[in-house]
């Protein structure tokens, strides 16, 4: 199972692509940020974002998509545009099929580390361990769309064929307009 | 000048596309409502939505897009869906080159009755008025992104061109990735 993981933002898109299954061995297959100016406005930064996701999935072509999950509680002022980044993730991934996954930082931290409250050196830690690297991933910002990865690979399987199922029957039976 | 309201919502998104010029008449060219249902996951709502926006950008093909500025305070639980939709029209206008402005509540409220907090019936009765209708625009809920089309027709002229300069500035000039 290919996984892309997603740590939305408008300034800096966290993605990385992990490959694994529960029980085996994880692999790295590529990390990267997405990045749009702040000087940009909000229109071009999310087609910056889409046209970055876009190409990422071209060529990575992964089986699922997991996507953190935004609070509308934290950072305020931030938190439109790292909404927005989501939804484009989001609609990235359902226009080609794949499904989509939302996990909570807490989830993430907590399936990678054992403690849902870990700090980022403990999460980049373990993302370095878990997927055998011989250094930490760079960009070091984009460890947590490798975390989010890792615990979609492990706990959200069977999360996915459901989604991938409703999905399915909602594009044949869905009406729009 | 044709400007396309988009009215945001996950469940209800109201489009609504306006000809006009400062000074001179309005004209009603077609209003709508994109329906998504909420027993679908927020993927595939916000791709319902992306193609409804799509086929009224391909049948209508407006000079500028015009939507509903979200708030983070208003509506915590419904709000991140809110600003992900928000975020997907202005995609779809980014991506066909098409200026996107954003404008409050209070803005297209002051712009078409010359009072901020205007209620709803009041809205009404002035869409109704500037776009010499019979009738109120059905659906009802439907105004309020004729109201956003008709304040960006008379106060975004001038910003969609500065945002339309900038966005063909930045798309030869962006790197991503």
């Amino acid at each position: 199972m290919r996984v892309l993981g997603v740590d939305p933002g408008l300034t800096r898109c966290g993605v990385g692509v992990v490959e694994g299954a529960p029980g085996k061995a994880l692999r790295l297959v590529c990390v990267d940020v997405i990045r749009t100016s702040p000087d940009d406005d909000i229109a071009a930064r999310l087609l910056g974002i889409e046209t970055g996701l876009e190409a990422l999935l071209d060529e990575m072509r992964p089986d699922a998509v997991a996507v953190e999950r935004v609070f509308a509680q934290h950072n305020v002022r931030t938190v439109m545009g790292t909404a927005q980044a989501a939804g484009i993730a989001m609609v990235c991934a359902a226009r080609r099929g794949i499904p989509v996954a939302m996990h909570t930082p807490s989830e993430a931290k907590a399936a990678i580390t054992g403690n849902g409250r870990a700090d980022k050196a403990q999460v980049t830690a373990m993302v370095t361990r878990l997927l055998r690297l011989d250094a930490p991933p760079k960009p070091a910002d984009a460890a947590d769309a490798l975390a989010l990865a890792i615990c979609h690979v492990w706990r959200g399987g069977a999360q996915a064929r459901i989604n991938a199922a409703r999905l399915a029957a909602r594009t044949t039976g869905r009406t729009t307009g």
